[in-house]
């Protein structure tokens, strides 16, 4: 039993490395199993399909992504600061992929969108319910925000959304330009979406 | 002669067609010459590779694309309203390609570059070009705003990128959702990102 669930991990992160490297159609399951160092045997025991593994790795991805969300977002400071954290903690994220892996991977979730929303129906619902969270998260904290004042939005989930939007556009062109400084501008991006640009200039 | 110019044109509509669907590595040349209707050896006859072919469909692609931007952008009217319609053009041609293929199918570019910037150089390059004249185009027109003092933007290149980012952005959810209307907001954020979501609120 110990060696089946090592198995199991071993996949798992072999998967997600690959998945983040190559995109999930130019990902075979024996390439896979090749990575982890486990027979197919093992895989198939384990997982029906490639669309299942990729729907674990992108469970995994999410929550602990979700952690590091909830641990900035509820963290100590005012919202705005935590906020701007959260941005700054992206660029941070695909500098350390860079460093790793030679290559800015950009975000798992937006790849998977743009590589395979027209195929997997599965994959597509749980990316929705994924960025559906991520707005809703940036959305409380820009709702605290506009409690204290500091807002004045009409419509403050439509703002959350243009700023993950924003976040994901600018990690495109990170990705795209291998280089993880197309992100050093997305606070004041950010900013300028809130309709807070001018007051938070200075600060920022 | 007729005939062999024909097969190229067949392979290229073919390509670019699989290419929006279904990304580049999903793609074979067996079945791009199937769809296309030509034996495999026209393929090499006209093209080296998958990736020699997916550049000339990103090439043609753009050509399209950057003709109906500068119809657009050098068309009648304010500087503004004509970005604001570069904008609404871009929901339109995503509720158009949903109306063809049953799916939005998002920005080429964008997908191509989120999918591959890890992989093929050369398509990585043409993409990167591609987007710095997208972002040149953009700020030539906020430039137009900004000398009629209707903008004060203190990098109106940095504030035409985000606006790109955004539009990227926007265009995921779009083809995530596979709703063409997630782009109805656009037009804000882009009023928002250049610090007149104010003054243009009303008029938009």
């Amino acid at each position: 039993m110990g060696r089946t669930s090592d198995a199991k991990a071993k996949i798992l992160t072999a998967a997600q490395s690959l998945l983040e490297q190559r995109g999930y159609s130019a990902l075979g399951v024996a390439e896979i199993c090749k990575a982890a160092g486990v027979p197919k045997g093992s895989f198939y025991y384990f997982f029906e399909s490639k669309e299942t593994l990729a729907l674990a790795v992108i469970d995994a991805h999410w929550a602990a992504e979700r952690r590091d969300w909830e641990r900035i977002l509820h963290g100590d400071g005012d919202p705005l600061l935590r906020l701007r954290r959260l941005l700054e903690a992206t660029e941070e994220r695909q500098r350390a992929g860079q460093g790793s892996y030679g290559a800015v991977l950009g975000c798992m979730f937006g790849n998977l969108s743009l590589e395979m929303s027209n195929q997997a129906d599965a994959i597509r619902l749980r990316l929705q319910e994924i960025f559906e969270s991520e707005v809703d998260m940036v959305d409380a904290v820009i709702n605290e925000a506009q409690e204290r004042g500091e807002l004045t939005l009409t419509d403050t989930r439509e703002a959350a959304r243009s700023v993950v939007a924003q976040l994901e556009g600018q990690v495109l062109f990170a990705k795209l330009y291998n280089n993880p400084a197309q992100l050093r501008s997305l606070w004041q991006s950010c900013l300028a979406l809130l309709g807070a640009g001018d007051r938070h200039a200075l600060a920022a």
